[in-house]
């Protein structure tokens, strides 16, 4: 087995989703200069969120941070698909918005579901920047979002 | 008639707006490398918000799109004034936030206003990646604010 | 007394506070290429949040413009320890999250205590594309959290 990221996810049993096709005038992911830009990714697997609702209300904060992860890999394939995972240098920005029930102010443990993976796939090239907001409403009731940008070889 | 963005504009009726004046120690948008920074723009015309209020409540999805269009146009016109628009190489990102009333989700359809005219005025450099979340609240009360990347020569 | 950014901040009375130690897998600030990406910065000072609560309601917009400041003070911190404040060519764009009580629309003037802190630093250099937004929640009720993107050299 090797050591990129591909085997790294396959170690911790994760699989990159396939990527959804554009829904609108924009993709998945754009590559400029040094670096890709993600799309905000929802937690959906094959073409469904995986919960809706606000997290501290509908959606527990523990269940909350499972999303994010699932919205890291999303992102992941994202970028897989446009330039290949093993070209990625560093991960360097994470933002993540939480759809918080009044009074909800754990986001940051929420995001932790994404920033920890990126961490156990990329290891020092994974620490990124990081910043975690609580929003009233996201598309289509999701309880997280996540934005991301790489550096790429 | 040319075919640059300009021209592309023109065809769609629409015409690019004054730059507002800085009224902080900010500025319209910043080049820095290959790339010029937005700031958040509002759907102002002629220095008035052409709405006020929450997507879902007082402000109706189809008109939201129209100002998110609006937004668009407004940051069009600040890449413009800093470099020229025939010097735009690509659209990178745009993160569109909704003022959104509690229960509103349809924050994906607005934010195709600005979508929409990226891929209209240019084409494949037109698509981009791109977040929508909805807030609580915007400056001013406006309905929806557009943050622009862009990638120039 | 040198005109660089530390004898600014001295002449300003303002002092670099410390880097707080990162709580997850992630850093508080990148560099990719010519760019330094900040972590989302909370009003911290000595590991404590300065207050707690919404704007527009336990908290006034001036002491919040006063936080965004505080915000900004250790985003450039941050800075400092990853490259050194001297190294920094511009301040290119500044993100400003406001955790807003109902109706509360003043989210320009309080991200201003960020904007005139870079502005009276760092003078032309300071002037940066900047988007104002306002959100339910903060990270442990945090009424303002800035992130922040400079070009360095």
């Amino acid at each position: 087995m090797g050591n990129g990221p591909h085997a790294k996810l396959a170690e911790l049993g994760l699989t990159l989703p396939e990527v959804a096709p554009p829904v609108a005038n924009y993709v998945p992911a754009v590559q400029s200069g040094q670096h890709v830009f993600v799309s905000g990714q929802l937690p959906m697997a094959e073409g469904k969120l995986l919960a809706t609702g606000k997290v501290g209300a509908g959606v527990s904060a523990e269940q909350a941070k499972d999303l994010a992860q699932r919205c890291a890999l999303n992102a992941l394939a994202a970028v897989d698909a446009l330039v290949g995972l093993e070209n990625l240098v560093k991960v360097v920005r994470v933002t993540g918005f939480v759809a918080s029930a009044p009074g909800f102010t754990g986001q940051p443990g929420v995001i932790n579901g994404a920033s920890d993976l990126f961490g156990a796939v990329f290891g020092e090239a994974g620490r990124h920047a990081r910043s975690a907001v609580g929003v009233s409403e996201l598309p289509l009731d999701a309880p997280v979002e996540i934005e991301l940008t790489v550096e790429v070889a």
